[in-house]
């Protein structure tokens, strides 16, 4: 095969949102002569079947890979280290590992310590999700135009990279290499805080006493509503996100507070200037996102279509 | 004319976002013969004349209001007492005086000292809008299936009442009467406190030394690009909002830090039950917003149109 972007036999441990659609995706550009796929849980192997991204499914880790030529971890970080013990035995000479998971940091320390001398080990991150979870949740698009966040330890092998680079791009992503370090300092704050503030807003709504909980979904389009979708995210893989990446995201919590604290401060002495200038300066920001096709420009997202 | 949501004039004291799309909406529905605008921006008038959706133009805010049956302000709060001053000696009796506030206490300490005896003060709160500002960003359907609130004083003519509920019904909108007080305690959870986050974090991520602004704006697409839709709303509109209800969003800001000081606990202690516990139980809420119909059920709120 003479793509560097294809891969005789993919090999898929996970098949929710991300390992789904990278099954559709794999299928939209023709990368993959066959895609395996494991899942421990029957419903989900029973409606991957009945979608049909998989050319065949697995209950077992050790036969999914079996002669896999890449080999793509997409569970929730914390079920990485076990899984990789689970398939290293059965991993093919040469083959490719990767992964998707959130923190780089925590995950080359648990998957690092099982990789067989011959395997390629490129741990992987596309920035690119919705709010739903589950194999029936996936699609072909998820990764156009989003950026995909590559971090080869020191002596990766530069052929392997370039071949996982080179998928991904396939897949319709644009892909970055980075520090592990960095990566999990630059994703405590355009992901990993972004959710836990969701959570938090989402909860302290929810545990009110003197507004009642059908005002607060009624009266949602005031704002609220906006941090409702990435609270809706799968529970376990944010859970062991931030059990994972706890210093940068205690470090941008840190500063999100003392920046809070200080509004606090402005609005209760009255101090509109301050206000004014951090309101007036946040505006640049969405502006640039837009300009680098990461976000829609259609008012409230797009979302009420007759707009 | 016995369409009681009909007025024969219609004064706009102001013609933004929310003062257009009533214009916009008012024409939809067939419920004015004239609608008349003011800005005091000469600019803003001409958009106002090329766009088309006032049938008078006016610099003047007394000359704007004279003759008009229902006049509704829709100037950021800080500037509506000054503005019912100005208009009180101009109104025509029997006229209903209203505003779009996002504040009701403050509203109706401003305004009512200046209301004059045969004029019904009910004040009002469309729950709709978008980031964008000027009366180049107004549309018909912006109150459509969204709620708006009327908060009349102890006394309001009940006749009054029922007309602005009329006319807002006839905009698109559903319609509530609430207690001021409570009104305000309401929109600090759903609409105040929420925007105040987003302008924080979108804040806190723009003052970093470690993580550059290119980095923000690329990864955005991991959460953080949902934060910057609110925070790029009108900001002296947003300064009004919270020098006017500050009790309340102090009171919703101090439970949110709070809640936010337990999750800090949780991930410094490492304690993965607690962040799931919280991360479950949000989503039940954004599925209470969609079924209720104030929210999209598309993914990432459909701005991905390919998805």
């Amino acid at each position: 095969m003479s793509d560097p972007a294809a891969f005789g036999r993919i090999a898929l441990i996970g098949i929710g949102l991300i390992g789904s659609s990278i099954a559709h995706a794999t299928r939209r550009a023709g990368l993959a002569m066959h895609i395996a796929g494991y899942s421990r849980s029957p419903e989900s192997r029973a409606a991957a079947a009945r979608i049909g991204f998989c050319d065949s499914l697995h209950d077992d880790m050790a036969t999914c890979v079996a002669e896999a030529d890449i080999v793509i971890l997409c569970l929730p970080i914390g079920a990485l280290g076990p899984a990789a013990a689970a398939i290293a035995p059965a991993l093919k000479p040469g083959a490719i590992l990767t992964d998707v998971g959130s923190v780089k940091m925590a995950v080359i320390r648990d998957i690092g310590p099982h990789v067989p001398d011959g395997i390629h080990f490129v741990p992987g991150h596309p920035i690119a999700g919705t709010e739903n979870s589950g194999p029936e949740s996936g699609f072909a698009t998820l990764f156009d135009n989003r950026w995909c966040i590559l971090t080869p330890p020191p002596g990766t092998d530069a052929e392997a990279v370039a071949r996982l680079s080179a998928f991904w791009t396939a897949l319709g992503s644009k892909v970055d290499i980075m520090e592990p370090r960095h990566h999990d300092m630059v994703l405590a704050i355009t992901s990993h805080l972004p959710h836990l503030i969701a959570y938090n807003i989402v909860g302290t709504a929810a545990d009110l006493e003197d507004v009642t909980q059908s005002e607060v979904i009624k009266y949602s389009a005031g704002g609220f509503r906006d941090f409702t979708r990435i609270a809706a995210s799968d529970p376990t893989m944010w859970r062991d996100v931030f059990l994972n990446n706890r210093e940068a995201v205690l470090e941008m919590l840190q500063r999100f507070t003392e920046d809070l604290t200080a509004l606090q401060r402005a609005i209760r002495w009255g101090d509109g200037d301050s206000l004014y200038t951090l309101f007036d300066r946040t505006r640049t920001i969405r502006r640039s996102i837009i300009e680098a096709g990461q976000e829609s420009a259609a008012p409230n997202f797009g979302r009420d279509k007759s707009a």
